[in-house]
């Protein structure tokens, strides 16, 4: 962390400080962060920006944009069969974020470092013109060899997703537009349940272990389910066929989905799931599952894999679904 | 690195697929990178960020601010002893950079991978309403217990920088008014080299393993020598004394300085330096100097260390100087 010598640098260095408990953060008042990676493993390295206005709401509570930059960043950890170490965190400050503000983002790292196992470890502050901005670095480990990766597919395996899916793009769909048709039966907790998982995504680390040596890959879904599987079967050269009514939804989204079906296309294609999709034999999806049930968590078989390329989607009657857009934008 | 359809995201995943070559950036076409550490060895973890119009002049190049980016995170490891082990990438792109300025900031970014032994293993592209925002997270290895800390500098011993202090600031001055009466007799080449330090910081990587276990404490100078320099005394609860006439200056910086005294306070407190700042017994530093010539790169003992605390300065004659300000601001 830089630590200027103006008030705001020592209220940040302050709030940060006090974060970073970890000691080989050194209290963030050296120049880099010094890690132990356990032996016989090796490191697992993701990094994901996000840009007010991009990626989050400006005005989105300062402790959910933190949540959700650790969370989206610890997801991809979870998918890679990866074990947290810690983050590094950069964000830069524009002229209009108060100390309160930074409080409260300093306290929602806080927190997530606690809740996950990621301490902070290290990183930068800095002042910009434009929107707030964050870029959080996460590190993770595996046992030596045992990264769970996206382009290892097999052909004639199962096609699991945990949680639920399109939760977070019909949130995010609320917030764009409350008065849309879908939302207007839907009770308040239903659309908290939406709106809440919209800001606050659920990187499944519980299922970071079961995955290793199980999947034969994965990938969290971050960019909407039917894009991000056309990612991993392209990449793995594999083909896949997924049938719409057994991805798992919701109540709030089943509700959303029946009072204006145009939004099933958004449940299955919008982002921002953080959900894990892998791809593993069928007698080994009864194992993971009970892993994941006792960790509270629902495990879905939503088709399979085989010889081929490309993917089909399928409704309730074996028909093709068409999709106008398979992966997702950010608004 | 997130890739998506649009004939932009394309261009980027072809720059930066190119790029990184290292296995474990696994083509970054996965959802992390992976990395083994050197058995019996520590991470040294830093992350700096730098946006356009806070850290570098918009209109600087764009390989000229990849490379920025690249080496004021490799000073890091290298003040603290490290190795460079790859780097993580996350820029956030404004809406007037073109696929030009892209592409030479892949080349600079891939350009100092090579020269520094970092490669690119992953990161993050994503778009911004507002200034183009780089940031970077260096990993190193040192060998376990021997990373070079700030706050463990001794008493009694000399105090040591690398290189030449003061360039950068000269040539960001000469940038900012280059009709001020310091620069009027300079020759280009002098010109040259003061904006080129300006530009292109020199992480000095070739005195990472000379200082282990050599110097009791170091960091790079990028805030300015003397706050730098009483960051590193305060941290380790003791005090030094320096004196102007002993600080390692360039042709161009005395010629400047000559012209114009007041220049002298810039030198010394301006920032951007990334030169070695360390603290090691004197039977140490004839041995340090060897190392560093041997990479062409000077070593100057400036004063030393001793019991109390502050920093003094002092001129020529013995005098004390007074530093109107102690640490740099960006402009």
């Amino acid at each position: 962390m830089a630590a200027g010598d103006s008030g705001e640098d020592k209220l940040i260095a302050r709030l940060f400080g006090s974060v970073a408990t970890h000691p080989g953060a050194l209290g963030l008042k050296d120049d880099a962060a010094l890690l132990a990676v356990p032996p016989g493993h090796e490191l697992v390295l993701t990094k994901d920006a996000l840009v007010a206005g991009v990626h989050f709401f400006p005005d989105d509570p300062p402790a959910s944009i933190a949540r959700k930059a650790m969370r989206v960043n610890l997801s991809d950890l979870a998918a890679k069969g990866a074990d947290p170490l810690g983050v590094l965190l950069a964000f830069a400050i524009p002229p209009d974020m108060d100390a309160a503000a930074l409080e409260a983002f300093a306290g929602g790292i806080g927190a997530d470092a606690t809740l996950y196992g990621a301490p902070l470890l290290g990183g930068d502050t800095v002042r910009t013109p434009g929107p707030f901005t964050v870029s959080i670095t996460a590190l993770g480990a595996v046992p030596t060899g045992q990264m769970v990766r996206r382009a290892t597919a097999r052909p004639g395996e199962a096609i699991v997703v945990s949680g639920t899916i399109g939760d977070s793009a019909l949130g995010l769909a609320l917030r764009l537009d409350p008065a849309r048709s879908g939302f207007a039966g839907l009770d308040s907790a239903s659309l908290d349940h939406l709106r809440d998982r919209y800001l606050h995504p659920r990187p499944r680390l519980a299922l970071a272990r079961p995955l290793r040596g199980r999947a034969s890959a994965a990938m969290d879904v971050s960019d909407g389910l039917v894009g991000d599987l056309r990612k991993l079967l392209s990449a793995s050269g594999v083909a896949g066929t997924i049938e719409a009514s057994r991805v798992p939804f919701s109540a709030a989204a089943r509700a959303a989905i029946a009072a204006e079906p145009a939004l099933l296309e958004t449940a299955l294609t919008g982002g921002d799931d953080y959900e894990i999709l892998a791809v593993m034999p069928d007698h080994e999806v009864s194992a993971f599952s009970t892993f994941a049930t006792a960790a509270g968590i629902g495990v879905s078989v939503i088709g399979h894999t085989h010889e081929g390329e490309g993917l089909s989607v399928r409704d309730g009657d074996g028909a093709e679904l068409t999709l106008a857009r398979g992966s997702f934008s950010h608004f």
